[in-house]
């Protein structure tokens, strides 16, 4: 084993990390972490330390750490057949019998999935899904693409041009201009605060409107959403949201995209985030809880009725384009399947409908009259606390105060892990779907003592 | 174990495919295969039979099948950590030791390693690294990418339209407008018969210089290449080339971004194709190599230069916002780390440079003559036959005849796998880098059998 020194040296001079301050880290100014082992709810450091990952990663590691049924699974998989290509008809036994097991718990009217590594690559595809769809049926100007503010669907080109938050465009050219954003769903910031739940839907719904009439409903492809906000806040929608937005993309013929990266396989309390709040989209975007993490794979599940036009698409123009090598996977594949497989005898669905709600609850019982705490909100095991610097203003604090930041240093002194969300002062929750009731009072317990340390 | 036509019916029914033609795949009307297991340069399907892999799945397995070596690094790393993230400074022992050894590999003037999954969304991160790196320059209008005809850089929105293959162009609405194609180095497909190999490169590099006239020098960032033309034939560049291209780029302030992703890792018999061709990439893109895709991992390869940029970007503007999920895997960290030694301790570079040119030598002489065959090339370990209607006037045949597509069928049915290149009539062979002379002689004579039976 090396040591901490070696190890962290190799780490400043060779290794660029994803969403860091580049400078820093290499000068040694920053903390990072290197992580050495994990069991459920729990990661071990190379110092030791144990902490309780109360955002399973990234959002990801559903079925908590170190399942060795699916490191058997995987080494099973590495021992038979690491990799073999999916191009031109190709398959495993494994890669056919995940995509088995996805349609046969993705809602009936969705048709196949296509197998890609990461939530990003998988929007990229569908984007190109859908405007080979318009070109099939001859509507080659019918190409824009609506998302929303404070969505998050990747940080690739286009997918960081759906996405609707500030750190993923600046120094970037991004958005796109075939990317439109519409109202973020984000009753806690509305404009008008006088507005009911109902009343602010009535508005998002009439934005969208007036956007796709700005635009010509002719030129506008798809709508892209996230059935719960993640990354943008943790928002769950508010009342009568979706009830008014989707009649407006049938009315316009416009394909919805529901990405299901974080809402997919349970979080949410339900399989999918789509049913759990009436959808029913023409393509559904799957990553993080397809595998929870243990190996990458994404998938773009695709409705009968898009299938339908890329088999005329085929018929009409041969082969389609697109691929990755590493679509479909052989060990993504065997992760899924062994994954999918605990989701189901573990009972996490409904873990997560259970004590997702319990947490919510205990952290607003626990905060929700501190004088810094504007709201704390959630829906399955997604919870959101968002601090203020003025209750009644819901005024934010100055971004160089990094009050966030601080709390979740203080929380991590404290051997629990939560996440600064990146816009707007908000500490997010998303641990793996077994989280006990105890591990929640846990979790509550470090928030209060960290936000009582940092804000009094 | 599934019976085989359980698979058939869920592949049919579940499974879309990339670069598949899909209505005939489901309707069962396609050839397809289930691979089951592999060893060496052979797999073996669920069928029982056993081929000849000489294009190591997409020229990416090159320490061959059944690495059991591999395969145990990927289990203990999923006993023991199968992932955390690498945002924030985070890391893991396996992520920070292969930045380590990628960067002992790589040309001593890089600097870092930002790890990705596959070559796709590599390359579109280094597009986002070099419009950042313009921005912060302070050179906003210098944005452009040229890439050439031919190129191969993925199938994602934007790497597809660095690629220059109609294939990944049609019906997606690509190549987007910021990207502009120039003249494949293509010696055997230029279009004035009486250039030497010398004056042909003259010519491209004077196509390029109008081309960035054109443009207008201060509105191009970059220009991307891969070291040896791959996908688009398998074509080695001509005499000259990169001495008369390189000095253009420099003139321009244009960086050079080298797509190693076919040859990073010894595929020409040497460690990476830049400093093969004498090329000082200011970025470089690796994948297939870096793991021979026992797991999906890539890289982008910063200069020293282009770091000191991100540096002094994250220094006036905080964290870079640029991550996937799955950036740094630590089972693509753990394939990575044990395929790189196996590289090394089974000698597989200096045997690609010894066999791969006996393959290419093996092949002319077998072929060189034969009334349809127009080209036998190589370098390292890949090869081409490029087949014509006529040698005298290079003129190929009609795309319905799909004269590639039945001898590599031919081939097949003699236990070998060789690859019909999208676009031309191109077989192409890019075999593990531990193909034994023995298993070349195979390699061509079912070559040799297979275009007899086809051609005559
Ligand atoms: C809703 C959603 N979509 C897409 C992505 C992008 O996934 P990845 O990071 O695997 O590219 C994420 C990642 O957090 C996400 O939350
Ligand atoms: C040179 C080159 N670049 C990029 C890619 C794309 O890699 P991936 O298929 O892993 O996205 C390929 C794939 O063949 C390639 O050959």
């Amino acid at each position: 084993m090396l040591t901490n020194d070696q190890l962290a040296k190799w780490d400043r001079d060779h290794f660029m990390h994803p969403t860091t301050h580049l400078a820093q880290h290499a000068r040694g100014e920053a903390a990072g972490r290197i992580i050495k082992t994990g069991e459920g709810c729990w990661i071990t450091d190379r110092d030791g330390n144990r902490l309780l990952d109360a955002f399973a990663g990234l959002y990801c590691v559903n079925i908590g750490y170190g399942r060795q049924e699916v490191a058997e699974a995987i080494a099973d998989q590495a021992r038979e057949l690491a990799y073999y290509h999916a191009y031109v008809g190709h398959g495993t036994e494994a890669s056919i019998t995940l995509s088995h097991m996805v349609m046969d718990r993705a809602p009936d009217h969705m048709s196949k999935v296509y197998f890609g590594l990461g939530g990003s690559d998988a929007n990229e595809t569908n984007i190109k899904l859908v405007w080979y769809y318009n070109n099939i049926l001859g509507r080659p100007q019918k190409k824009k693409i609506i998302s929303r503010w404070r969505a998050y669907h990747g940080s690739g080109l286009m997918s960081g041009s759906l996405t609707g938050l500030a750190l993923f465009h600046q120094k970037f050219d991004l958005p796109f201009d075939t990317v439109r954003h519409t109202t973020s769903p984000y009753y806690y910031r509305r404009a008008d605060v006088t507005q009911t739940e109902e009343q602010f839907s009535a508005q998002c719904a009439a934005d969208l409107e007036e956007l796709i009439a700005k635009e010509g409903a002719d030129t506008i492809a798809a709508f892209i959403a996230e059935p719960m906000l993640g990354t943008g806040g943790i928002v769950p929608p508010p009342k009568g949201y979706w009830e008014a937005i989707t009649p407006i993309l049938e009315k316009h013929d416009i394909l919805l995209i529901a990405d299901e990266v974080v809402t997919g396989f349970g979080r949410l309390g339900s399989m999918f985030g789509s049913p759990h709040y009436g959808l029913k989209p023409d393509i559904m975007t799957i990553a993080k809880g397809l595998t929870s993490a243990y190996a990458p794979m994404s998938g773009s599940i695709v409705s009968n009725k898009v299938w339908a036009v890329l088999e005329q698409g085929t018929d009409e123009n041969g082969p389609f384009g697109h691929g990755w090598t590493y679509s479909a996977h052989p060990i993504g594949a065997a992760a899924g399947i062994a994954n999918l497989k605990l989701v189901d005898s573990l009972n996490l669905v409904q873990n997560a409908g259970e004590v997702g709600p319990y947490l919510t609850r205990t952290m607003a019982d626990a905060l929700g009259e501190h004088a810094h705490v504007g709201e704390v909100r959630g829906e399955g095991m997604l919870t959101a606390v968002e601090l203020v610097k003025n209750r009644d203003t819901r005024e934010g604090f100055a971004p160089a105060d990094k009050i966030v930041p601080q709390i979740v240093g203080a929380m991590a002194r404290r051997g629990v892990i939560a996440r600064a969300m990146p816009q707007g002062d908000i500490l997010g929750y998303a641990p793996p779907l077994c989280l006990s009731r105890g591990e929640a009072d846990t979790v509550v317990t470090a928030t209060a003592e960290a936000i009582a340390e940092v804000l009094g």
